[in-house]
């Protein structure tokens, strides 16, 4: 009989909704060892909170969340909130012994992401940092591949992740343009992610070129007035990896047309993948190894009960959507507090993205390369 | 304060986990001027249903649908069971007065399909025939284009839906191979879903041409024996509608490497669409207004709020699943009982459907060009 | 050396130019045991003509076509020009012993086919029916992917020619869709491509349906007058094959946005392939054999050496274009006639093609499926 | 009447072919204010170069370059060489008055291109420099919808040129991987089309990052020995444009499946557009003035009448190849020179070029940005 974990969820945005979601979604498409209970969701407007948690099925609500941490009967606490919150809810949960499932991106800088990760250590819970693109079946299927020795030697990553919703300079100001709040424009919020499935599937980095364009200073507030924008509006890099790979990584919201386009592609001696996260069941991969008039780029339906998570769903060829990659982390991290087991990516991944970005932010800075 | 509605559901495999989703999916992601209660789940196997009953949060099981469906306490009846099933169940239903959510193929025959049609109209219930296809966002922009005149007056409609687990020559036998289960094969099981579309997008069929082919004869049945097949392959149609345009049709299991490809083009005097289920987030759209040298295929990702049942869902470029329609489904049928109102398609149209696949199946015996 | 062998053209059109380019392209980038030597451009109009002469280097030009088939020194006929004169030109050329290369549409009707077909077996003339698409490296791949047993058993094929010239019911009258002139509508002019296709891949066909919509009957002619449309406007078949599979045809010219379309896709047990000539050096192609997370189409890029005709050309990815399958041809013809060797399509499948036509014309007037 | 202008082509290899080639369609396919004659073909073996002569119809044959050089009768020197050797031959040619239109990469280093350009400068030379990518048709639409502001303001350039052909560690030595003869690796051979695409349709560069990783130090010559690579493997580069946009380069011949991808994404505030190289006939365009709705990326087929040099050719959706870009080149060439008009690219594009690339040189060796 799976034990009862209950969650208390701080956030009921965008990101509480995906979560919520994902608890339940979870429960009913996956065999689980630990039951997720939805006890309590906590936030600052009362009344908007009492709606989510209705339509979520949140037992309890409170707009206070440091008394809700605190409490005996709760295992796992849900960090769903803006960045700049996660610095003292994680450190707190930690502190309480509670089991962690923390949004991305990770912290507003590295000195917060080391304490939050020193403090989840030293409290022995486990911690997860919601990277969820790694839990496409189609990613999962290109690290099988890497893995089996499909693409040979790693020679390239090369990773656009690209969006537009500012890409008109009269679009409005929001808090994801202050750096008080964002601790970063696209190089922290969609930076992150590529750089996390980057580590998963080629490995750590070892230098690092960054430009960090601005190409609007100011945008339209609520009153009228123009509010200048803190953070950076593109991220380019170029890294070499340990293993001797290069990549390049690009985040942007002035991509027209572009809506959530999280692209990589990687070059090995022996093949290569595409994945495209607007596309995402599917991978594209060419082998080397097929004969040479028949040698050409598969597109890889990734709804197979031979790809990872996908039959848990439907049929093949029924394919699934952005919010199932919330089901599978949330199963995974049930599954290890139940068996006692790290998961990834956690706090330590959280450190070391974070470590890679403030350097990246330093080669803006300093105009020159820099090593890790 | 909307109103509750008791469920009951008939079946508990594939289509009764795909309804079951529904339902609470519809009720966390839409505005519902109803309230879907999952009482009582009916099947013949009681230790699957338990399980079933208890991952999906149905209340009460039953292993005796008869006696459910004259419950006083039960609204709906939603009946997700093989087809031969579907005819005493409606019936059941509509004479207590039941509203009625069925899945297709309708019936087994047009005869059925007249005779539930009838109980439904004197039982003045709502009734709905899930054809969820019809509610993708990108096939709702194509109906718009269309009724906007985007297309211009409509010629071409042209339509594949290829499935491949029967390419195999030794595919195992199962009970869609069997007329008296299934009431034929590829010409009803995805042709139903093909003439609900062009119905929907085009308009009245006035004419029919017909072949069904039959490729494999016997298949490996359990027990080391071969079995006969009893219904066809697959099914090509080429027919007239009554508007001026024509329409092909073809349906298959047959096509190596399709897993569910439902698959439609749309060619006007200015304009063309093209969906394919397989990346159902996407509207493909030729515009003869635009300028010459400009004109071109656009790519629409259908997941902006300006696309209908997108903005319930995630941010532009967060695409949705297979099992979205049938939320879609659920939210619109429970509104419309609310709202007593028709929807689309119900068992109308699955008289017309059902007509058109019969008469296609006298022109395959007939070699002839049949009237409707 | 290679013998000089002298061609007389006939024709300085659309498929005079291509003619034309394909013997000089294929001189300067084939082997070949027979060398073109361009010797008599006949047209009607002697200042387009000389023109055309001047340009590609045709040594004379005449005016008076069977004056030229008559001259002892003329090797091959080559017909360019519209279908209603291809009949008494290949008769006349074959009569006269002289080699043909004659553009498609074959003829007017199966009756003018078959004496067509008949002068040059008794003459034993070489003889090459131009549907050059057989010849796309891509096309080749194709067929040696079903020769070498790589698709399996097959089951489907299904093509759609389509072009969008006709969309707009106002497009002018021309001489294509007059009945005396082209013989009939894209059922010939396009389907005739599609048929070729189809019997070169999958093999000979027994029953077709077909019907025959017109869309426009009148179109505006030079003198601000309408003139009636005396020609098909699509044609849609099915058929089946001798060897159980059954294929459908759609050609039609009012697919808006769709410039010259020549697509098909084939599914057999083990695999199946996909081409499109708007992007004629690809071939998509699924096999069954490769492992199951491992399996979806392939594109093939068809540039390199190992496919037929592209090693000729230039490296990998370097694509080639239309005009480069008249090259194939006149080489492949020339070096047949070098080695006395039969070529394919000539006569004798322009013969087929046209029964099959004519077969499906009938089906179309008398409603009903037709056994060939 | 046109004027005859006498060329000279030292060079016989894969560029003496596609040269060759150029000038030959392009006089029969484009009209012409100069007409091309084919009169001396220079190289150093002459059995080699006599086939080569013969076949494309140049009128002799030359193992001295240098004295055909200074020929009275030769109007135009075509330099279809190895890079290491254009340098003399250019300004050889300058020095005697011809015409110069040069293969690409233009030079060894800066130095050399500077001088060349002096050269062609003193002489009042037409010079063209063959980076002939700029004419595709898709390109050429590019640069219209840019100029006609239909992207709005620049943000984002971003290219990748792959190729596959060392891939495999075992691929054998070639010159072309020996700094002497080379001048450079990737980022010289494929990086000088990136930089001149971006250059024609962006504009001017301020500043750049590179890093230029080598994946394989060694490679078998032809006496199973091994001999050391002296050029890059692969170039990154990630500049600052002047009008404020930012790009990125990424060249490389170790992407398994990619064989001639050259590709390239632009991003504007009101648009966005994308080339590939391997569906040259394709541009793919995204305009924010569509309506919210109906917004998505086009697949406009550049074979229109509409589109640059497309009539030239076939009529819509008749693709063309890679070789043609060469005839377009050789038309332009020529006008230019009938009329006395400049055309670019030309050598002070080459100087341009050279001096970003040899910046991205300095900032790979000295691992900061460099300014130009």
């Amino acid at each position: 009989m799976p034990k009862p974990l209950n969650i208390a969820i701080i956030g009921h945005q965008f990101m509480g909704r995906a979560h919520s979601n994902g608890w339940k979604q979870a429960e009913k498409f996956f065999d689980l060892n630990a039951t997720p209970i939805l006890k309590v969701a906590c936030g600052r407007n009362e009344n908007e909170l009492a709606k989510f948690a209705n339509n979520w099925g949140w037992e309890e609500i409170s707009t206070d969340w440091e008394n809700v941490i605190i409490r005996d009967d709760i295992d796992i606490i849900d960090i769903a909130t803006p960045t700049y919150l996660h610095h003292d809810m994680a450190i707190a949960a930690a502190k309480n012994g509670k089991h962690i499932f923390c949004e991305k991106p990770f912290a507003l800088n590295l000195e917060q992401a080391e304490s939050m990760l020193e403090s989840a250590e030293e409290a022995n819970i486990t911690h997860y940092l919601n990277h969820n693109y790694r839990r496409c079946p189609a990613v999962r299927l290109a690290k099988k591949l890497i893995e089996d020795g499909k693409l040979g030697k790693l020679y390239h990553w090369r990773s656009t992740y690209q969006q537009d919703w500012l890409a008109n300079p009269e679009a409005p100001m929001r808090w994801q343009l202050q750096h008080e709040y964002a601790g970063g424009g696209p190089h922290i919020d969609l930076g992150s992610h590529c750089i996390d499935l980057a580590r998963y599937l080629i490995g750590e980095i070892s230098s690092i070129f960054c430009i960090k364009p601005k190409f609007v200073n100011e945008r339209p507030s609520d009153d009228s007035n123009k509010e200048e924008v803190t953070v950076d509006d593109a991220s380019l890099m170029a890294v070499e990896f340990k293993n001797g790979a290069v990549g390049s990584f690009e985040c942007t919201r002035y991509a027209s047309g572009r809506k959530n386009r999280n692209q990589f592609e990687i070059n090995g001696s022996r093949g290569s993948v595409v994945f495209d996260l607007e596309r995402m069941n599917e991978l594209e991969y060419f082998s080397s190894s097929d004969t040479q008039e028949e040698q050409g780029f598969r597109k890889i339906l990734a709804t197979d009960p031979a790809h990872e998570y996908a039959g848990n769903w439907w049929p093949p060829g029924h394919i699934i959507g952005y919010e199932h990659t919330f089901a599978h982390a949330a199963a995974d991290f049930l599954n290890a507090i139940a068996h006692k087991e790290p998961i990834h990516p956690n706090f330590s991944d959280g450190v070391e993205c974070m470590r890679i970005l403030e350097k990246g932010s330093q080669s803006n800075a300093e105009c020159k390369k820099i090593s890790l």
